[in-house]
This record gives C-alpha cells, sequence and structure tokens, in this order.
C-alpha cells in the first residue's frame, strides 16, 4: 500500500476478503466491509447478525458489528480517517461505491485489486494443493460420466445430476454445471434447459463448484453414438489446440502467446473463425480472476500461477466443443491438475 | 428519468437487468451493462460468448455484443453520449463504476434504483400470482418436513435436502436454505455445518429460491421431542409477535410502524432485546428489496408491497427462533402467501 500510494483499502463482497481474513460475505443490501487503513489496525465492519459467523482474528482484524438502524458507511468512513487514496474492492456493489464517495469527496477510489491481485495471482504450495484436489474431485465426475446413459435425459436433469456430484464429492457449492447438448452447444454459456439427449448429440459438460475454499472448473465432451466426420476432425484440432496451448504455457511466456498458440492451431484448419472466446482465465478462490490467457494481455507467466486452458470450436446451429483443463506454471514446466481422460467419450 | 433529471441509465448484475430485458447476466469479470439513454434507443452491451443467451426485443433494447480484445467500458461510454447524469445499478461491480467515472470524468453518477426502485417496488397480479406460487412451492416442502426424521443427521446434510427439494419443487435457483441447530440457531444466518441433530434440539429452517423469475422465502420451526418451557414460551411470544405485525401491514401503515407492531410483543415479555434484527425485507425478483421492514423506514405501505415478516428470538449459547411469511399489502388487508402451519412442529 505504501509503495501504491494507497492510504487504505476496503474490501467488501468477493475473494478478496476470505483471501485476507477466512471470512466471506454474503451478497446483500447489509454492507459488509473489511477497513484496513495502512498504518493502523483493520476492522472489519460487519451486519450484527453475521457477526456470529466471523471467527475473530486478534492481531489481524477486530469486529465492529452494526446494528440495523446504524448506518454502515458511517461506520467504514470512520475508520477512513482522512485517507485519500482508497483502494476498493472490484465486486463492491455500486450503491456502497457511491455511497462512500459521497461521504469522502476528496478521496480518490482506485481497484484494491492492485493490492490484492499480485498476493493472490501467485499461489502457493497449499494453494496449489487444494486447487489440485478440487480438480480431481471433478475429475472424477468427468470420468463416472462416461459410465452414465444420456440419451432420453433432458439438460437440466444431467446439469443436476453433475451439480449433486460436486457436493458429494466434498466442493461447498457448485459454481456452475453447464450442460449444452446438440446444436445447444454453439452457445458457450448455454443454460441447461428442456432439450432432451438425442441419438448423435455431441455434448459439452463444463462444470465447477469450490472446494475448501479454491475452484474447480473443467469441460469434457461425450457424444451418444458415433461422432460425424465434422465434429470428430474438429475434436481432433481441438484436442491438438489444447494440448499446445498447454505446452506453451512455461514459465516467462507471455498470456497472449498462450492464447496464440491455440489459436494458431485452430487455424491451421479454419476453425479458429469458431473459436470466440479468449483460451482461458485464472482461477483460485474466484472462479475467474487473473492472469487472463487472452489476446493483449503482456503478462508473463511466473511459477505458481494457476489458469484454464479451454480453446472452444462453436458452429452455430450446429455444435459446439471445448476441451479446458486447469494448468499451473511450475519452474520445471506447465502441469495440468486435471487428469481425467480428454478424448471425445462415447456414452450410451 | 426526465423527472428526476437522468440523462442515462445503466444496468447490470442483479435484478433490474431481467426486470426491464427478461436477461439476467451473470455476475462475471467480462460487463453485460444495458444503456438507457433518456431520449434514445436501449442497448444490451453483452460479451460476445454470452450473446446466444440473449433474446432479442425489438423496439424494447438491440444487442452489441463485444470480443474479447474490445473495452466493454468504450462501448458502454459511446452509448452515453454526453450524458451528465447517469443512474447506475446497485449491484454493478466497482470495478466497472471506477471505470465508468474515470472515462467520463464529468459525469454525476447516482443509484439506479432511484429510477427501477419505484417501477419494482409495487406488484402487479401477475407477478403476485409468481410470488404466491413460489410460496405454495416451499410451503409444501415446510409441511413435508414435519414427516421426516432430523435427530442423528447433520445440517448440511438436512441442508442440502431441502436444496433438493427446492430445485424439485420447480424452483430454477436454490437461493439458501440455513438448517441451525440448537445453539447454532442463536446465530439468524448460520451456515449450516457438520453439527448432528440430537433430542431436545430446536431447528430453525429458513429457505427460499428463485422460480419463475420470483423468489420465495420461508422460515419454520421443528422441535426434536419435547420443547423446554422456556422454548415454548418464547415461541409462543414470536408466534404472537408475527401474527400482530401482519395484521399492522395494512395499506397505509408505515414499514416502521410495522416493525414496532412484532418488536412491542416481544418487549412484553422482554424477548425483545434478543430479536437483534429488523422484521424484514421486501421480496420479488431479489431476494431482499424494498421496502425494508425496518425501524425508520418511514415509506407507507402500498397496494402490491410484497415483504417478509419474520421476527425472531436469538439466545447466545442456547436457542433461537424465528417465523417467516411473506405478505402482501392488499386494498382489503394484509394476505400472507404463505400458509405452511406455524406451531412448532415435533419431528423425530
Amino acid at each position: 500500500m505504501t509503495e501504491l500510494g494507497i492510504d487504505a483499502l476496503c474490501v467488501s463482497v468477493g475473494p478478496d476478503l476470505p483471501y485476507l481474513t477466512g471470512y466471506e460475505a454474503m451478497p446483500l443490501e447489509r454492507l459488509t466491509m473489511l477497513v484496513v487503513p495502512r498504518d493502523e489496525a483493520a476492522t472489519l465492519v460487519v451486519p450484527r447478525l453475521e457477526a456470529p459467523r466471523v471467527v475473530e482474528q486478534p492481531g489481524v482484524f477486530s469486529v465492529e458489528p452494526w446494528d440495523e438502524t446504524d448506518d454502515p458507511i458511517e461506520r467504514v468512513v470512520a475508520r477512513l480517517g482522512d485517507a485519500a487514496v482508497v483502494a476498493i474492492g472490484d465486486q463492491t456493489w455500486a450503491r456502497f461505491v457511491l455511497a462512500l464517495q459521497a461521504a469522502t469527496p476528496d478521496a480518490r477510489y482506485r481497484s484494491a485489486t492492485d493490492v490484492t491481485g499480485p498476493l493472490r495471482v501467485v499461489k502457493d504450495s497449499d494453494e496449489i494443493a487444494r486447487l489440485r484436489a478440487a480438480a480431481h474431485a471433478v475429475d472424477e465426475i468427468a470420468l463416472s460420466l462416461r459410465e452414465i446413459s444420456f440419451a432420453g435425459r433432458t439438460e437440466h436433469d444431467l446439469h443436476r445430476e453433475i451439480v449433486e456430484r460436486m457436493l458429494d464429492a466434498g466442493h461447498e457449492r457448485a459454481n456452475f454445471a453447464i450442460v449444452a447438448t446438440g446444436p445447444n452447444a454453439a452457445s458457450p454459456h448455454h443454460d441447461p434447459g428442456a432439450r432432451v439427449v438425442e441419438r448423435g448429440d455431441v455434448v459439452l459438460c463444463d462444470f465447477g463448484g469450490t472446494m475448501d475454499g479454491y475452484c474447480s472448473d473443467i469441460t469434457r465432451m461425450y457424444v451418444v453414438g458415433k461422432p460425424s466426420p465434422e465434429v470428430r476432425d474438429a475434436y481432433e484440432a481441438l484436442t491438438l489446440a489444447q494440448q499446445r496451448a498447454v505446452e506453451t504455457a512455461t514459465v516467462g511466456t507471455t498470456c497472449e502467446a498462450v492464447d496464440a498458440a491455440a489459436r494458431s492451431v485452430l487455424a491451421d484448419t479454419g476453425l479458429d473463425r469458431w473459436f470466440i472466446h479468449r483460451t482461458g482465465h485464472g482461477i483460485g478462490m474466484d472462479a475467474h480472476e487473473d492472469p487472463y490467457v487472452v489476446a493483449g494481455n503482456t503478462t508473463v507467466l511466473e511459477p505458481g500461477h494457476a489458469f484454464s486452458i479451454e480453446p472452444g470450436v462453436y458452429v452455430p446451429g450446429s455444435f459446439g466443443l471445448r476441451l479446458e483443463d486447469i494448468v499451473v506454471a511450475d519452474r520445471d514446466g506447465p502441469v495440468r491438475l486435471n487428469e481425467a481422460p480428454r478424448d471425445l467419450a462415447v456414452v450410451a
């Protein structure tokens, strides 16, 4: 904070708060905010009825509960003192940002990620162990899906089953479970719906949750019966693109170079025009965080960076394919945390 | 907007967007924002990979997808033109608020709720029908819980069962399912954990989700075996407090008067000191929204206001009780949407 010229840090909903305190705030209209003045003790301003859930950490932060008729903004402002530059958490609700700005008209606000980002982006061995455990939990699910029947079931029904399997496997929270069948998979973030899986359908399953505070995220592809030659060829190119991108993700490489590696393999067969999103995103306590594997991001990979590599091919009206693993940049080279088989699984 | 002197409305994550467009944005680092200039057509600036999920509504809004290497803030700013006063959605992430402010240094930002709040707070008959359907779905669950065994099961296990029952009952999303047993219920928003229900435990179940776009929220109490005289007496007072607050919630009454009604009943037996939160919150597309039933809120109830009435008694280290129904202020008097029995249910 001193280096950045930041006088106070204000952190609310999102992963910065559990990263710093072990406590996660509910995204509610009642403000929870950790105030960290540069030279003073930190205080967690928290609604009285949430306070029993907070585990106080003497020497790290104290707890200041506010009652229903108190104004939590006043509490935060009192702790800010005469801070001229305030760094505020990226996911803090606009209503609280505007209220703080109105109450401190002389302060300048900037992103708390300037402070917390460099801390959170490099995962230590304990964090990597948690990411690996979460990855292995969803690996098992991806593997077990090869044994179930897809045909005749709705996307929504399969979605439910995957959510339940994540919870059964020890995730405290299922963050998403995309099940996109046939032409629906051409929409990368398809909402699972009432469509019934038919013979010949290609099915995209992309799911992840939070386990022991850290996120999982995996995409595997299934086909009911035999894939068409077009799908088979596209999946072969996609697999190669993903492999090439993973191999490229060495310490010292830029994020954009990793993105380009995947894209150039797909370009060889003209499929790059159907690859409409970035190659990946960082992952940790948040499902999407720095570093982003995207054109224009010149961030250089460091040991402990963790991110997805997930190229895709989306042909509108026809089919969609994606293959995703979580990868850690290690001194000895890129390490895939996911180990479930990556072939196009033939299912019933 | 003209009356309020607002030049443009910017709406992102949260219920304002589906209220206005039918489309709900995922809370992600990729910006989705509906820009509504006062005198021009509305535009939904949306990530390219989310765009297939948007159902365009010609005449209501057009869709402007942005690619991974575009800057969505530039797109929004271009649509804002020279707007001097911009109203921004309450749940918009701070990072986007700060980026917009930096890109439009002469604009003044205020809360979009000034525009959308008065629209959303009064529910029409279709919205009340949806709230009622969601309420009846959780009523059935609250009723069915009277038939199951609690003893020997963990809070987490019961939590899972309630979540699954909400999804089975037609909710598209389970928003929360608090199961707080014995002394844990003294924490109003307890996180269900590993505690095993014992004989004699009083169990608080507070759960809700989203069904057909509208929220449910109910709290019922269960006891394994026979309640202690202290619990029995407190629950009797609580039931009366809830009943009195519901009766008070007539059109023309202030929210704070409804809160005071519940509080004064508990004060008769000295239990008000354990009632550490407001009496209720509005409900609609959001689980918590205006009007809040809290001291200091002089908002006068109007026909179509929908809100929870949920007084509680929380005795640290001992037990917690809460009783909650959703209530609509109707011209003919307050109408409870929840109909599940309100007695302290004796369970196995």
